[in-house]
């Protein structure tokens, strides 16, 4: 499995992402409203993966209470899978808790689904197959 | 830049190693204490890059601390850079905040220093240069 994304949740996306790309030298190759998340998000190339800066939409949501104080929180990884759909029956059939039972669409064209951190040691894991339809 | 590794803190390392490779895949590469950071280090492959699994030594050290109560906890993200001396020195020109001035070793033979978080948006950045002697 390849990192596809590392995602962080911000504070404050304007001035992150012109540290990221300013002084740290990443290139943005996505923004966009992803509304089934909540979350604006920004794509910044890094090899074959992608580091991702969130903002959350509702200041009361989940995610926007999973950063707390922080100016910003490594809030997921996200692992590239080649079928998702035939990952996840899989997993689960070896007792992983799934959030998301089928794949649902994520950024970029993606399709992903996310495991519950209760059976992935705590560390909340997306799954993505590129380039779903 | 590259993502060298991501750093997840862990509460059960062999719990949470037979998760990653049983159940989700991973291959391990390597296993080392790095004392210098006070922990014991599970590399596993993850396309270019590693998801790497620690487990600190002293339960009471700021990594401990760090895990709180979760069974595990994203701490990191390493990003590769060629020459890590020189982007140290421009980094900090830039105003960036370095826990390390100078580079140090690392897991697996590389060269690293971290970035003080409150000059990155909050999140724990550790650069990396590979195999430096």
């Amino acid at each position: 499995m390849k990192i596809d994304h590392v995602a962080l949740v911000v504070a404050d996306l304007e001035s992150t992402l012109a540290l990221y790309t300013q002084t740290l030298g990443f290139t943005p190759v996505y923004r966009e409203i992803i509304l089934d998340q909540g979350v604006e998000a920004v794509g910044l190339q890094a090899g074959e993966s992608i580091v991702e800066l969130l903002r959350p939409l509702d200041p009361d949501s989940p995610i926007a209470r999973f950063r707390g104080d922080a100016d910003g929180r490594m809030h997921h990884v996200a692992y590239r899978v080649d079928d998702l759909a035939a990952t996840l029956s899989r997993l689960q059939a070896a007792g992983i808790r799934l959030i998301d039972e089928t794949p649902r669409k994520g950024a970029h064209g993606n399709r992903i689904a996310f495991l519950h951190p209760k059976s992935t040691g705590g560390v909340l894991i997306e799954l993505c197959q590129p380039g779903g339809a």
